[in-house]
């Protein structure tokens, strides 16, 4: 378990700080306990770390200024948005002061034309997706939590659909950004593509607020496909469901969704989803495109199943048929915490070369059970992305140690198959010591970008990077 | 016109690296003058700064040993590939060692199951799909020119298929890097996606070999599509073929390439490549997918056209027209020097919202009539990215002038359009001061990330940054 080390407080700084912009913004600045723990981390085993202060901004001019006012103190400032992240992201392990963007979620544009917008860092996905439906676009990034796309930007979040559609850092055009001096700069010009030099955009994005503030993002936008189809097939093995995967992605099939759910994880949906699945390893996918494109591609699919011995074959555009399954897809990390009532979810998050994505989730089902651990794995798999949720009973300190131990194993595994430690999660507090694993001495030129940009370490400390 | 300065040279460091390195590499270091001119700028009116040598390096090891003499030496050190870029990327205003990277030009690896190959950078785009083909795989990005592969890392190259498979930097997956010290790094895994840290791989895509020399890139491959259709149709106007190229972009049809010719490139078509096409503006179109996908995408189009008054409407699968439609595209830039022989072709490159698209490419036009010069347009519209070539006589100040009051004033209103100085080209030397004027106080982040990683400022001086 990654249990964060408090780090050296600025106390006399903090105390500064926080009597300006409390003169400043009056009841926008809370300092009550209850208020402070909620916009630290909440989400998984990693302890709660409360800044000393939460401020509720409303222009990218406020956000500039509490950021003046910390830098002149060299007090922590942290960007929280809907609190969502699941390794430690928005904990302050100095204190410091938390500045919460949910008040700033307005859709500033949208140009249908482009296929684009301009949004504040606090709306969420689905605030997003239900404000562009009547206009028939969609933002198609959907990382499962109804996470703040300011969030989603920090952490290069994906999910379900970046099969198809890509991750955030394909998914964003340019960025407006509060720097640790309280300037504010835009990375990228609204053009779709552009050489125009280095790519601040992506640097920005995943950079888990080490580097700046996110107050306006310009996304990408897709028209809502003409029609869907949803897909659902059972195989005897992960490695028979990962064949079909492969063969899938490898026929230039243009899946939208490729899901695939173990036995545990389908047993789990039977139970919380009323379903009545085979529980045996289980692909959901999802088609877009036109009427006769989205049955070409399920029938496609249906082929390459049978291939591998893929049974229960289901394909079918009927909206109703289709929000069932996502729906059960979706509430599965609520089916899986069902499998044992009162235990702790800790959701782990690796990505490998989709050639060893069968070997590495069976090897990850072996060692959970050589661990006496319950985890239920689903993956995003058109990726080689996958998450394990080992459930833990949080009293039972022998039990908490196993889980860790298996969540060290599998990261270490996936870095050892040249894959990733997060897909999609990000490093946070929890990933550290992996990042440095994965990636060695790059990790110094990440350190050396951040020493330049954020001099006195005020961006978000103790994430990323030592 | 963009006519570059010498910078200051450190003659003595100059001398004593090249003594050091004329030792080690013998004969695979080159002092002629005829080697060093033709390892510097010869593409366009930027005029030719050569190195003071040229080494052959053969592998990455010998790449970090060229750099660590030259970082001791604080020598300017230059990677060229094919030397096909337009903006001034590979001239030594300083002088220093030119690192020819054409004998590495191997694929180290094709993995068809995880569709991602890791190659040297010296290979080009068409040895790489030479290599690739026997395999049903292809690397979708194309210039136009046979660039080399870590040319267009390093300028975050795109070209017609952009608007389908992205750019450079949607199609690598990890590089590896010398750094200015000589060290050599890996900045991300092989897995399909990452969130573990800054962005290191999108950092160095579009750096222009300033911040460090790639050694080796992991590249996305794509499967040969099953099927491939073409079409081409004329329109009365610019505005009917924009509204027609937006219409198909939000309509979800996923077109491979949509390319626009204007009047007089369609004319300089016609005479070049033996065609007959009415001479109005054209749209070329690729579609890829399956039998019937490719089919019902050229049919859709044609229905859009229809709606914008196309006329000529023609799509097919055969190959043989495909080649002839495409072999014309890619032959435009011979094709327009012939509308003036004798000329020299100065290709500029904005790119716009493509809302803006119509408007931009009028106002070019009228501009260049307004001003006498002959400048044909083709653009990569469905990015909202086009080019246009005037045709000058180098020996006619007054035309030479003209010209380059042309292409500033064009990227201006690029610019003023929220679009970027250079969808494709990159900054180089030709387009630095757009570069500011693009993107302001963010110029200056960029630069101390320079600092931070190269301090001597031996990587490539004098691009991209003042």
């Amino acid at each position: 378990m990654s249990n964060p080390v408090d780090l050296p407080r600025n106390e006399e700084g903090i105390v500064a700080a926080i009597g300006i912009l409390k003169q400043r913004f009056g009841e926008k600045l809370q300092t009550g306990q209850a208020v402070r723990e909620q916009h630290a981390h909440t989400t998984t085993w990693i302890r709660n770390q409360a800044p000393d202060a939460v401020v509720f901004a409303q222009t990218t001019q406020e956000v500039s200024e509490i950021v003046k006012v910390c830098a002149t103190h060299k007090v922590p400032v942290i960007a929280f948005g809907a609190g969502t992240s699941l390794e430690g992201h928005v904990n302050a392990p100095a204190g410091g002061v938390c500045i919460d963007m949910s008040d700033m979620n307005a859709v500033l544009a949208v140009h249908s034309e482009d296929l684009d917008c301009v949004v504040q860092p606090g709306i969420t996905r689905s605030q997003l997706n239900t404000y562009l439906r009547d206009q028939g676009l969609f933002f198609p990034i959907d990382p499962g939590a109804d996470a703040s796309l300011g969030g989603m930007t920090s952490t290069r979040a994906s999910g379900t659909n970046a099969v198809r559609y890509g991750t955030m850092k394909d998914n964003v055009l340019s960025l407006e950004v509060v720097l640790p001096s309280g300037e504010v700069i835009r990375t990228a010009s609204r053009a779709k593509k552009s050489s125009a030099g280095y790519d601040l955009t992506r640097l920005m994005i995943g950079s888990e607020g080490t580097l700046g503030i996110i107050t306006e993002i310009t996304l990408k936008l897709q028209g809502i496909p003409e029609a869907m189809s949803s897909a659902r097939c059972s195989f005897k093995t992960v490695d028979a469901a990962c064949q079909a995967v492969m063969a899938t992605i490898q026929y230039g099939i243009p899946v939208a969704r490729i899901e695939l759910l173990d036995e545990l994880s389908v047993g789990a949906a039977n139970t919380y989803s009323k379903l009545d699945l085979p529980e045996t390893p289980l692909l959901l996918l999802e088609f877009h495109g036109s009427d006769a494109g989205v049955a070409e591609q399920a029938e496609m699919f249906g082929d390459i199943a049978d291939e591998f011995g893929g049974t229960g074959f289901e394909w079918t555009t009927r909206a109703e048929d289709r929000n069932k399954l996502w729906q059960a897809r979706h509430d599965m990390y609520w089916a899986s915490l069902g499998l044992r009532p009162g235990a702790k979810g800790i959701s782990t998050d690796v990505c490998v070369p989709i050639s060893r994505l069968a070997e590495c989730v069976n090897a990850a089902q072996s060692k959970a059970a050589e661990l006496k651990l319950l985890a239920p794995i689903v993956g995003h798999v058109g990726d080689g992305n996958f998450h394990a949720l080992p459930l833990i009973d949080m009293d039972d300190a022998e039990e908490v140690a196993r889980a860790s131990e298996f969540v060290s194993w599998l990261n270490e595994l996936a870095i050892s198959m040249e894959g990733t430690c997060t897909g999609e999660h990000g490093i946070g507090q929890g990933k550290k010591a992996y990042l440095r694993r994965e990636l060695g001495g790059t990790v110094d030129v990440m350190a050396s970008i951040k020493t330049t940009i954020d001099p006195d370490n005020i961006m978000n400390p103790g994430k990323i990077l030592e």
